[in-house]
C-alpha cells in the first residue's frame, strides 16, 4: 500500500474533510489570471504550484517536474510509473508536516478558488468503451427485454472511437446541440435543437507510456500504461443518437461535447482502493487468454463510488441543495482497465500518452443507480420529480450536472476526484 | 477556372504523362537521408522545397510558405483559402517556362526519389463516412437482400470517428492484426491472426480552417474549410469487424492503420474537375436545409476517376504488372464534401486544420467497379483470379494494394493524386 495513512500535511485544508488529502495528489493543469497554464498538485483547497517548487525536486521526481515544463501533462505521462512515483514520494515529504516548504506557502501554492483549470494534456485520441454491464443491460432491456446483451458482450470490451476536439474541462457550458431527429410516427427527419439531451457517468482513464503501432500492450504489462484517472460525462443526444447510430454507431449525438474533471487521480493513489474483480455470474465465460492475468483478477478493479447530481435554475434560484441523481460504483466496470489496454492494443492499435479513455456508463441495477436519464425515466417515459416541484425527463437549459467520485476504505484516508459540472445553455 | 491549360514548366518532366503536373501543385512534406521533415511542392518528378525557395515568395505567398515552417501543413491549413491560393498563384509563375527561378534548380527542386515522404498534418481528428451509395448498397445487399440501405442513409451523412494515431503515409507496412473471430456456426469466438483482410478504396479530405466549439458552418461557408485531398485506403479486417461491430460500429477491425497518399491535392487544382452533383434517383428525398445550397448542386461533386492494383508476392517475382481490381469514381458519393463538412459541424462540434475526412468506400455498380474484396467476392465466396495463377477471395501476407487517381477532361491538363500503397505482412 502507497498511502501514508497516518501523515498530516501542512495544508490545514487537507487535513479535514476534502477530496484532496495528502494521500491524494492528483495532477493538473491551471492558470491564474489568464496566465499560460502550468502544472499543479492539489492539495485542500490550495494547488501547488510544481515549477515555482522545482528547486525542491531531484532526481527522477524532478524528471517528471521537468517534463511538465510545456503546461500539459503528456510528457510526464509517456515516461512511466517510474518519474511519476518518484514526484509522488517526494510531494508526500515536501507537503507533511513539518516540510520546509512550508516556509515558501506564498510563493508555491495558490488558492484553488483563484485558478482556472484546465484539460491537463493534449488528446491524440479519445475512445469510449462499453463495459459498464448494468446501463448495457439497461439499455439493452428498453430494445430487447428478453435478450439486453448482445452476444459478444461478454467477450469483447466494447468501445468505439469518440471526437477528441469538443473534450473540455469541468465547468464549460454545455450547449444544446441541434441535428436531425425522427418524430415518433414519422417516416421522415426533421432538423432542430436535441429534446432529449442526457448525461452519462463515466470513469476516464488518461493513457500513460504509448506502443509503436503494431505491437501489443500485454495485460501484464497495463501498469506502466495508465497514467490515471477523472470523471467524464458523455453528454447524449438520445433523439439525434437513435437516428444516426445505424449502422456505424453514435456520432452526432455524442461529439458536441464531453466533460471531464480536470484532476489526475493517479494509479498509486488509487491503489488502497483496487479489489479483485467482482466475481463473473455462473456460465459467464472466461477472459479470452489475452485478457486474462493472474494479478489483474486478483487486483484489477476499483471500488470508486460515483455520484450524479443535478440543480435547476428554479433550484438555484431557490437555494435548493444539489439534488442526487445516482449513487453508483465503479465495480460495475465488467473489465478491468488493464484488460481495456490489452484489448485496445491487440491488433497493433498505437496508443499514445494523453489518449482518454471513457470506462461507458458506470449504472448499478437498481433504481438510485442509474447513470443517465435514459435509464432513470425508461427511454422518457417516467418523469423524475424534483424537491423544487419540477419534473424532468431530459435536460432542460439551465440545468447543472454535477458528477463526483470518492473512495473509502476503512483505516484509510478518504480521497476524491474533485467535480465535473457542466450547464446546458439553448441551442444556438 | 484556376487552371492554366497552356502553360509549361521548365521542370521537364512536368510537362509528359506525369500526376504532377504545373497545373496540380499539390502540397506535402518530405524529408531526405533523415533531414527534419520540410514543406514542399511536387512538380513532375521532382519536389519543390518551399523553404529553400522562401525569397521567391511575398505578401500571401509568403504567410503561406511561412506557416509551414514547423514542417506540417496545419498552420497553413488553418489560414483559409486566400493564402494557399496566392501561393499556387505565384508558384505558377515561379515554376513555369521562362522563370528565373529555374537558375536556382539545384539549390530548390529535389528529386522525388531521393525523398521520403510524410503524414503531411498533425492528425487532430479522424472521421470515415459512408458515403459511398454504391458500396453501402453492395454491402447490405450481403446482409439484406431486400432492403439494402437504412432508412437514415439518404437523410444522414453516415459517419463515425476513426482512429487518427495510425494513420500512414504511402508505403508503410500493412502488419495483419490479431483479434477475437467467431468461427462459422460456433457460439464462442477464438483469437488469432485476422483471416479476412481487406482494403477500402477511399478519398480521404483534409480540413482546412476549424470552427469554435458550439459554431456550425454553414454549407455555403464550406470551401475555407476544405483544404485538399488525397486517397485513402480504410484497411478492414473483415472478420474481426463482424464479431465486435455490433452495437457500436468498427473498432479494432479498422485501426490497426489506415494509408493516405502523402500530397495534398488542393480544391483549387480540382476546380476544372467539379461538376454538378448526379440527380437523385427519382423518390430520394431531397437534403434537409442545411445540406442545400445552389453552388453545391450545381458543383459541389468531385469528378476523379479512381483505381485499386494489386500485386502479389509471385506477380512481383514473375515480374507481372500490378493487376486492376477496379476503377471507379468518386461521382458515387452520395454527398458532396461541403455536406460533410455542413453536417459533422450542425451539432456544434468542433474541427480543426489538419483533421481528415474519409469519403467511405468508393465503388461502382457493376463488377470491375468495386473498391473492396468484400464487394468483389460476395464477402469471400467468390475467388478473384489473378494473372498469375493465384486466386483470392482475402489479402494474403506479401499482397501489395496500390490506389490511385486521376482527373481528365477535354481542353485541361490532367492531373492525378501519386499513389497510396501497403503491403500486407505476417502477423506478429
Amino acid at each position: 500500500m502507497t498511502q501514508p495513512t497516518l501523515t498530516r500535511s501542512w495544508v490545514a485544508s487537507a487535513n479535514g474533510h476534502t477530496d484532496f488529502p495528502l494521500q491524494n495528489l492528483p495532477l493538473g493543469v491551471f492558470s491564474i489570471n489568464g496566465s499560460a497554464p502550468r502544472a499543479g498538485v492539489a492539495i485542500g483547497d490550495s494547488i501547488l504550484d510544481l515549477h515555482a517548487a522545482i528547486d525542491a525536486f531531484s532526481g527522477e521526481a524532478r524528471r517528471a517536474v521537468e517534463a511538465t515544463a510545456g503546461g500539459q501533462l503528456n510528457a510526464l505521462f509517456e515516461l512511466g510509473c517510474g518519474p511519476r512515483v518518484a514526484l509522488r514520494e517526494r510531494l508526500l515529504e515536501l507537503l507533511a508536516e513539518g516540510s520546509h516548504l512550508q516556509t515558501r506557502e506564498a510563493q508555491v501554492l495558490h488558492s484553488a478558488a483563484d485558478c482556472q483549470m484546465h484539460v491537463p494534456a493534449r488528446i491524440n485520441d479519445y475512445t469510449d468503451f462499453y463495459v459498464g454491464i448494468e446501463h448495457a443491460q439497461n439499455v439493452g432491456k428498453l430494445f430487447r427485454p428478453d435478450n439486453p446483451l448482445l452476444p459478444n458482450y461478454k467477450y469483447v470490451p466494447i468501445g468505439y472511437h469518440g471526437r477528441a476536439s469538443t473534450i473540455r474541462a469541468s465547468g464549460t457550458d454545455v450547449r444544446r446541440p441541434k441535428g436531425q431527429t425522427l418524430p415518433a410516427g414519422q417516416t421522415e427527419p426533421t432538423f432542430g435543437p436535441c429534446a432529449r439531451l442526457d448525461y452519462e457517468l463515466e470513469l476516464g482513464i488518461w493513457i500513460g507510456q504509448g506502443n509503436a503501432m503494431g505491437d501489443s500492450i500485454a495485460i501484464g504489462d497495463a501498469a506502466d500504461h495508465i497514467a490515471g484517472f477523472c470523471l467524464l460525462n458523455d453528454w447524449s443526444a438520445r433523439d439525434i443518437q437513435a437516428w444516426e447510430y445505424q449502422p456505424l454507431g453514435p456520432f452526432l449525438s455524442k461529439s458536441f461535447i464531453t466533460t471531464i474533471s480536470p484532476w489526475v487521480v493517479t494509479a498509486e493513489a488509487l491503489e488502497p482502493f483496487r479489489t479483485a474483480q467482482p466475481a463473473r455470474p455462473e456460465g459467464d465465460p472466461q477472459p479470452l487468454s489475452y485478457l486474462l492475468d493472474k494479478r489483474d483478477q486478483a487486483a484489477g478493479a476499483l471500488d470508486i463510488e460515483l455520484e450524479v447530481l443535478l440543480t435547476t435554475a428554479a433550484m438555484r434560484e431557490q437555494k435548493l441543495p444539489a439534488f442526487r441523481l445516482a449513487l453508483s460504483n465503479s465495480l460495475h466496470m465488467y473489465w478491468t482497465v488493464a484488460q481495456l489496454v490489452a484489448h485496445h492494443s491487440v491488433n497493433g492499435c498505437q496508443l499514445q500518452a494523453g489518449d482518454l479513455f471513457g470506462s461507458g456508463t458506470l449504472s448499478g441495477p437498481q433504481a438510485g443507480q442509474f447513470g443517465s436519464l435514459l435509464e432513470m425515466t425508461e427511454g422518457g417515459k417516467k418523469a423524475v420529480e424534483l424537491p423544487s416541484g419540477e419534473v424532468r425527463k431530459f435536460l432542460e437549459d439551465g440545468d447543472e450536472i454535477i458528477l463526483r467520485a470518492r473512495c473509502s476504505r476503512e483505516g484509510f484516508a478518504s480521497i476524491g476526484f474533485g467535480e465535473c459540472r457542466g450547464t446546458v445553455v439553448a441551442a444556438r
